[in-house]
């Protein structure tokens, strides 16, 4: 499941606000299929932890017992008999899963002061039902809007990788509709969705590139976290950051 | 499931503007749990087809494949060790199984000259997630207007019954998460928002009073769609209106 290796780079912004000493910073590590999503959350993770954060690893859609369930729904191939799922279906659909996850899980532990790490969230809506299947961009936005609260990620990376290359990496047991039923063109407009999100927001989302060996994704990974949470020059014993 | 025999009585607006000879006309019934919707939904088929309508018999959460699964992950009983769906999460399912359905089954069988009868649409969510749970109703009317493209009913027939004896109608087996996990303050205030809406939009919405048999309830609601569609005096075999 490696690619190549190669130097990972980061497109960086300023520092954008993040959290304070008593709310968790909300981190998203978003981006087209096969960027090795999970793998980074997972490893992000145990990075923050090292450093003494208080951190918890989730996932959209899923999350919560509800949007595991919805979930199902979304990614499960469409029946032989069945019409096409409506876009704007499947954004109602995510932005459900989104409401529960919300308010479940991510304010409550941002609130107690703990890091949360969610691999998709509301930026994933945009590219794929959006720039990818056409759903205007200003319903989607106000979608999520009322869905979250207007709950904005402090930071979120974007694993940016060519997209026959990250379909190349799903194992087949991992395939869902969205890479089953659509195509290398759909792909290709969600790719250039999520650089044109980071284009324009570059306080908030870092491009970092997703085709390295994993080790080096990671390790890129946490250098843009560790500066934007102002981590970046202590060692992992210091734990500047602790939080109950 | 027959309630006491008591006279079926309507409140009636003035002939809304309904279908023309080429569009078919989109009638819903909606109403508090335990009114005979599934019930009345038939008999009011049975009786326009049998006046020469073309007519076809819907519900909602539903009447897609994609619908249908969405109504199961909605209806279940929450699992023991879940957090309680949030309200808007709920809004947000059942506005995604209405898009698909609006967009697959409904809007092509008015464009072709059918006419609709659909169990619960839009109004149950105000009632329910608004009224009853307390989501703002502005909120709820964005959601509903994205995900149908702004399609309302052209009639709406709201079956009214006391909140005691509609949920004193349900079998075990028919008994949702709705009707489990909800208190009867939640239903006295979906009914009275039901009855809310009936009042604000005199012109597409008629109370029914559910008590009365089913005949008797039928025949009222025959009565009112008869009105309203311009089919009121003539006989049965005289189908004023056919469609292809």
């Amino acid at each position: 499941m490696m690619a190549a290796p190669a130097e990972g780079s980061a497109t960086l912004g300023p520092m954008s606000p993040t959290a304070t000493p008593t709310q968790g910073a909300f981190i998203t590590i978003d981006g087209p299929d096969g960027g090795g999503k999970t793998t980074q959350a997972e490893r992000l993770r145990d990075h923050l932890a090292a450093r003494g954060v208080s951190v918890f690893l989730t996932r959209e859609p899923g999350g919560t017992w509800l949007g595991e369930r919805v979930r199902q729904v979304l990614l499960a191939r469409t029946g032989a008999e069945a019409a096409p799922t409506e876009p704007l279906t499947d954004a109602l659909l995510f932005n459900a899963a989104r409401r529960q996850i919300v308010g479940e899980v991510i304010r409550p532990a941002l609130r107690a002061g703990t890091t949360i790490i969610c691999a998709r969230f509301a930026d994933s809506t945009l590219a794929y039902q959006g720039y990818g299947a056409g759903v205007p961009l200003d319903r989607l936005r106000v979608l999520a809007d009322l869905a979250t609260d207007g709950l904005v990620p402090d930071l979120t990376i974007v694993l940016d990788l060519p997209v026959e290359a990250g379909l190349a990496r799903k194992s087949p047991s991992d395939v869902t509709r969205f890479e089953a039923e659509f195509d290398l063109a759909f792909h290709g407009r969600v790719r250039a969705g999520f650089l044109a999100i980071a284009q324009a927001e570059p306080l908030r989302v870092a491009v970092v590139d997703a085709t390295p060996d994993a080790d080096t994704v990671a390790a890129t990974i946490a250098s843009v976290v560790d500066d934007r949470l102002g981590l970046a020059s202590e060692p992992e014993a210091m734990h500047v950051r602790t939080t109950g």
